[in-house]
């Protein structure tokens, strides 16, 4: 093993990951706020909604009022001048329909000197939302539409139009307080009108959208859900400004911002990686062969969510799979190339490491185990295989989610 | 299907193999050749010898002296003042050792001043050879090599020390004379001192690897050869000038610049892409995906051979598959993407197309006809579903083989 690239990826790693954990996000998109002259509220919902309302409570210099609507058993603890709910999910229930309202109420008063700091996170679909029918209605529409086999895109464009607060209309309800809206993205390729359907994001489907998929699924809907439809969501918002926290993107660019604290030179090749994790690890072998022949100090970054195909039944994860495939390829090339890649959970399979390291020693150390490495693929028993020559990373559970990153450096 | 994108798509491949075909990468890396006062010997060997020699005949003002050795039935008429042989491959035969002998002859007498153009292409190893042992004891160290499971660098190590040409050893027979090397590579990665065994090209391998080689398969070997393989080969050839024309570098770097020409900015993600073929579309498809988010007018470039695994019985070619593995992901990107790739041979598989084109508009075009993507993949049968919505690039067999390209337009 290359033991200086060993240390400069696990130093890369630890500090990248730092970055999009809940607090850290905060306190970083908060260093971009300023204060005006009147009231500060926040409101904070998701399943991490607790760790970021006591995040920016912290760095606030002050919080007027504010309201967490999370999951049950996810409030931690006493947030002085925030009042905390829990609620349902992935269902939604009476008490998120409750602790919304409180959260319209709280925002219904605000000035244009006003500020609503707005923590959004995963799982917001569920704890943040009133219905403008009955609940059971839309139980009932759901379902019609889970039965339907409707995509999450046709779902959203439905539900936002019969939502109080998805679709942009939250931010319309803050009107004409400013909105400072801090999103920890759990979907790859941050798409802000999906994740927690939007609250603060205008929606770019159409009433037309709507009726058209209420036609190509032959939905049954009373008169009113039908008039709901046809009343627009807003298509501009100009009173938010909204900062991508801890996102895949953002995990990307804290790699490539650590790659080249070490000196080197990094380049961002996607952050929506999709792909069979073994050939991703192929491919990137590809781009360090090539990359070698430049002879300068390379980093390069990929970050998304691969996937494995199980053909065996082994130990492991993308991650490490990933590292593998791509072991086999930089054996032995003259300059000095690692590969790793980690899930930003700590998390990669049901294992107890974040992912794996490979360099271009790996193959040949596991062949000095008798290890064959094709044969550990086909077994998808990465992490017995990694184990053998210290190519496990092991960061224990973050406490964040934000997909996967993998990293090449070249050490020239 | 974007027009546009498919108009230019075919503008950079057509461009792009034109300048990797064995005339046109003479004739431009002659551009960097000056006259000194000497002679000028042509010496051209390998498969495509006789075209690179009529190429340079026509490129040179003079040509002294010069001699073609290629393989059986491919020496296509007079070059004048060229002396043309035939010789057998991939087995070396009498005839390859006596027309390497008289290339040998033809450069023993030239000083400092007179200039070998020498013209390298695939199967050099077995066309150029002088053996320093009897042609039946080379072929019985050949038989216990390929017995033994020894590997491709194993084996050359090995013969180059057994052979009067290979190894570097033609360039030392040509000093003082300067040489000036072309070589058309068909090897990903462009090992020199591995195409065609290097017969002008320094030898990394040692004695000690030699010896070490003999050890590990327990090789019987004469007196002679023994006392061959401790005879060191040259480290540095001060003489030698190459200009590795037509590799799948040369590929690449022609894709980026009729790319540029459009007024795309490039990018060589690798030239030595290795990986599942869907899956390298997958992976491109990933940069697709982050790189229209930039705004800019972008290609990305990536050069090498992908593997199928055979899954089902259609008929396609690495090529579309990678193509077809990339359409499911950029479908609907509000910005403007194709994916195409292509064989520099023309023939991508055993299909008459030389690989596929696919944009965002595809997978829709494909759904439209009731074509399912996915089972398209797992019967292998690209060709078919490209054809129905033209996404088959045809350009007839090309003459020449550097591997594959795969380009990415972002028309932003």
């Amino acid at each position: 093993m290359n033991k200086k690239l060993r240390k400069d990826i696990d130093f890369i790693i630890t500090n990248t990951i730092k970055e999009v954990l809940p607090d850290e996000a905060v306190e970083k998109a908060l260093k971009n706020f300023s204060y005006g002259n009147g009231k500060i509220v926040l409101v904070a919902t998701g399943k991490a909604a607790w760790q970021m309302a006591n995040a920016a409570k912290n760095s606030l210099k002050r919080v007027d009022r504010g309201i967490v609507v999370t999951k049950y058993e996810h409030v931690k603890g006493i947030i002085e001048g925030i009042e905390c709910y829990e609620a349902g999910h992935p269902i939604p229930d009476d008490n998120s329909f409750k602790a919304t309202e409180k959260a319209l109420e709280m925002v219904s008063d605000l000035t244009e000197d006003d500020t609503v700091i707005f923590l959004l996170s995963g799982g917001g679909s569920a704890l943040f939302e009133v219905p403008l029918i009955p609940g059971e209605e839309l139980q009932d529409i759901t379902k019609q539409l889970l039965a339907s086999g409707a995509d999450i895109v046709e779902m959203n464009t439905i539900r936002k139009r019969l939502s109080k607060v998805k679709g942009g209309r939250f931010a319309k309800a803050c009107a004409p307080a400013k909105i400072f809206s801090i999103v920890l993205s759990d979907i790859v390729g941050d798409p802000l009108d999906m994740i927690a359907s939007g609250p603060a994001y205008p929606d770019f489907s159409t009433c037309a959208d709507a009726n058209a998929i209420v036609k190509k699924y032959n939905l049954k809907l009373t008169n009113k859900a039908l008039e709901l439809l046809n009343q627009e969501t807003p298509k501009e918002l100009d009173n938010v400004e909204t900062h991508i926290m801890g996102s895949v993107r953002e995990l990307c660019k804290a790699a490539a911002k650590y790659s080249e604290t070490l000196g080197y030179e990094a380049t961002i090749l996607t952050d929506e990686l999709c792909c069979e994790a073994r050939e991703a690890g192929s491919f990137l072998a590809s781009i360090a062969k090539s990359a070698v022949k430049t002879g300068k100090k390379k980093a390069y970054i990929a970050g998304g969510e691969t996937v494995v195909h199980l053909t065996g039944n082994g130990k492991g994860g993308r991650n490490q799979e990933l590292a593998l495939g791509a072991a086999t390829q930089i054996s032995g090339l003259e300059n000095s190339v690692a590969i790793a890649s980690v899930g930003s959970d700590g998390t990669d399979g049901p294992t107890d490491a974040a992912g794996g390291y490979v360099d271009t020693d790996t193959l040949q150390e596991l062949n000095n185990k008798n290890i064959d490495v094709y044969k550990v693929l086909e077994n998808n028993d990465a992490y017995n295989a990694l184990k053998e020559v210290d190519g496990l990373i092991i960061t224990g559970a973050t406490g964040t989610n934000v997909n996967d990153v993998a990293i090449i450096l070249i050490d020239n």
